[in-house]
């Protein structure tokens, strides 16, 4: 099978066994993270209590860790679910939101790259700062091209032993070795909140059905990407850019997600 | 009156009054929530703070709980917002929400449910949970069909001296005597996150007019369901569906209501 | 220039500079607001750890401050950050969100207030409450028509040497000596939750790109209010206004503000 065949399967099997995915992830993001997954046909359910979430890990298909609006007793909770992750196998996902910003959450995020995520999606400057980099991590947006992420990322990858995903206008994903190229999503969508952040939940529904990191990586960029291209041909503005982005996750077909993906491995 | 026509009543003061709403809920569903209480006609407030709930109750004209996203200082504002309604005689909802996922959440939801809420709404699988029997639950969302959970609810609602509602493709209503089915809403509604807790939250606002509980649950159930049947009519999916189902709350007439409004006495 | 034309500079400032605003928030408004910014062309962020608050205004251009879902831990990193902005000379926007409804709150507002903030925006009760009036406030919604807190926001407006903005059909922009008037805006607006939120955030981001807080609160009370009424004239219901109003933030353009802007100076 092509990567995009494959890819596809990922997709399809999602909407078939509608795996539960386990987020601890950021005020913000809980909104449209959960309508996204439920529209793509996965079962999201938002979770941070320390008592109870390596009992709710253990009933997921997979975790998502966002740090976007983090705090101790959040950070807490996410070294347990991890915990309870990697003892029983449960792929998870890092999400370090604006990384390099502040000192404290470079070193939440660093701490938590450390524990064997499966895959950790990042734009170029929070990837630069999780590899002390010269990230100029400006907020929660991107300033680096990035192209120039992608030393840092091959990097991790291998000390990690995961996968690391860069968006950007070109999206790279990289285990260390191999590297896959995505160049779905338009601009427009960097002016819709959390975006990035449900890539990185679609990445999760995606190893939740037993997707390869690589593959998930580049299959949650280019399903959200193509139909973020797709919402944009219908849309106003990033307003309704966002619904009609959702409408796209629940009616995307085969035929047009193979017609319009573009993965491509260098 | 039919109960159509009382509910509808109901409704009609839900928008001369505007009931003050105080929710305790989750983090995903406050959106959703604060939108469809005003676009209905009800004045909705978050308020949590442990200092401040049970002040807020005082100048409420009902109070929803709802435990999706809980922790130890949420939980505790809970139970002192309860003991101020308890106390005053206010009304309040109570939405189990993941109850059964683990031992934690199903702990807390039974303390709650114990201290005489007016209704509690869940789908099958959290009543099967709430009422200690096998209940499947799975992550947030149900897996039983909610005629197995009737026998639950008939008991939890005599021994709790509340109405307990059932979501599912047929709502279930009983005081533990009297059983009232409806049979509004859609499919698609399941993939839009939180409608469930905008039920409940609904349900608070016309407890907040005076509505009987079994009324109020049933009617909640009805409006929601039927605002969201007519969304599905113009929508492409779950994400206009949600914006559509916020317009109807806001337009719905008693025509219209009482025309396509399903609720049954068994 | 005009004042209209000066806010209209502050708009494509915006724009080009994109600033960073940090926003202290409630639960409610993250999503609304963080899409508000984006699509106005300002870059938002949600911090509150206490670990990194101050780190992060050092890199902001504003700081907002909304207490709409406060607790203890939340009004420590509200405090931590005003201090670095203070200390900075950042300005910082504080939005009162239901004072006057508990005791709690009116005095977390009061604390807040006196701090120096550039501007504070409330409705009419919030400001009553702010000046130990009479604010019969209501939860979160007001029930004083502004004109009966122009007293309260002069007097307020003259002891903090700050501005402080009431909105209402007509909303009040005072320094304690000059005021200015804005009628832009629709009723059904106030079916959106977080709107009054949005506007908030708005003055951070004219702030940000260093609009003197005359006319960063009077301006972003203009700009939402005349994107709002643009997107009422699309809309079929609250659901659909907030959507089109997103989308107007985005396009709207030099013309169309000043052709519809309604900012006088009494």
């Amino acid at each position: 099978m092509s990567l995009q065949d494959e890819v596809w399967a990922g997709v399809a099997l999602v909407r078939q066994r509608a795996p539960l995915v386990h987020n601890i992830t950021n005020y913000v993001a809980m909104d449209v993270t959960a309508n996204a997954l439920l529209a793509l046909g996965a079962s999201p359910a938002m979770v941070h209590a320390e008592a109870e979430v390596a009992d709710f890990v253990a009933i997921s298909q997979a975790l998502v860790v966002n740090i976007g609006t983090l705090s101790p007793a959040w950070v807490q909770a996410m070294h347990l679910a991890v915990d309870a992750a990697v003892a029983s196998g449960k792929p998870w996902v890092l999400d370090p939101v604006g990384a390099g910003a502040t000192a404290y959450r470079t070193g939440v995020a660093r701490e938590l790259a450390a524990r064997h995520p499966a895959v950790v999606r990042g734009n170029a400057s929070e990837v630069l700062a999780l590899s002390g980099g010269e990230g100029r991590t400006r907020g929660v947006d991107s300033v680096d091209p990035t192209e120039a992420a992608l030393v840092s990322a091959r990097e991790l990858a291998r000390g990690w032993r995961c996968v690391v995903a860069v968006s950007g206008a070109t999206d790279l994903v990289t285990d260390g070795t191999r590297l896959l190229k995505v160049r779905n999503g338009h601009e427009m969508m960097t002016r819709v909140t959390a975006l990035g952040c449900t890539v990185t939940a679609v990445t999760g529904a995606l190893l939740g059905v037993g997707l390869a990191p690589l593959l998930a990586a580049a299959g949650a960029l280019a399903v959200v990407g193509l139909c973020g291209e797709r919402a944009v041909e219908r849309a106003d503005g990033p307003g309704s850019l966002r619904m009609h982005l959702i409408d796209e996750l629940y009616t995307l077909d085969g035929a047009t997600f193979l017609a319009g993906v573009s993965i491509t491995e260098v």
